[in-house]
């Protein structure tokens, strides 16, 4: 298997997933009348990220993790969505996004020097192996993860195999 | 880089991570004279799982990933542990297991067949890199994240930096 299989389907899965969970809970807001914004803008504490700032950071870890990986430019998005669709519509990006991408962009890119801003002052160098296991993937799935605690924690009725992708 | 680069240190660097969260919780119940056990049994919804059993499966689906990618026998630990000490223990062993695998065993891995059940009365078949990118690695992080979750819910001052084993 190719470095590119293990990188871009695992984005590609939980951009997918965390499609649906926001069709989920955009239902489940119409449904029990709450106003969308504020799901959108619960958080598990008063000091965390809200759920709507968790969705954008996934894209962000998806997104500049292929463009890091295969030496491309880093995009940069700004974070104006405040709904549901417009949440949605900054996944369906994304998705091009990553999807755009080629097998052959990724050949070699795990022996590859990746080289990443750790802080305002820092950046820090690994190899892409490294910056995707250890870096990269832990970022994007802490983010996804939060975002399905915060809605699971507010009653919308998903569990870990929306998380996963197999409802 | 090898399979192995791309499966060992992943599991090791959460397992090593949710050991330290392990360590703030319990301070956390110190100070604030909390009863380990409710903290423990914590859950960010009543029909979730509470919070050492996130730690359980995070334990299981890093042993079971590495044993099923290597055709070696997969390890069934009993999930008997009631206490921070308990878990932390229960992280050490799989610490210990996940590092008694060689670099020769994770060999050709990726692309060897893995079948794993899914439920009581199906079982699954992918590639190893697949099993891992679709399967392992998403179940392993989400329930590494939601006892992270559980824990800031509960006011444990912890954050990402935490959750990556950066402090």
């Amino acid at each position: 298997m190719s470095f590119y299989d293990a990188v871009v389907p695992a984005y590609l899965q939980m951009l997918n997933s965390l499609t649906g969970l926001l069709t989920k809970a955009e239902a489940h807001c119409a449904a029990k009348k709450i106003d969308p914004a504020v799901l959108i803008g619960s958080r598990l504490f008063p000091d965390m990220l809200p759920f709507g700032k968790q969705i954008q950071l996934v894209s962000d870890f998806a997104a500049k993790g292929c463009a890091r990986l295969t030496h491309t430019e880093v995009p940069s998005v700004p974070d104006t969505e405040t709904t549901f669709a417009e949440l949605k519509q900054r996944l369906a990006k994304t998705i091009d996004f990553v999807k755009s991408f080629k097998p052959e962009q990724f050949e070699g890119a795990d022996a590859k020097d990746v080289t990443f801003p750790a802080g305002p002052d820092r950046s820090v160098t690994l190899k892409g192996q490294q910056f995707f296991s250890s870096v990269s993937l832990p970022n994007f799935y802490f983010h996804a993860a939060t975002a399905h605690g915060i809605l699971r924690h507010n009653g919308v009725e998903i569990g870990k195999r929306d998380f996963l992708g197999m409802n």
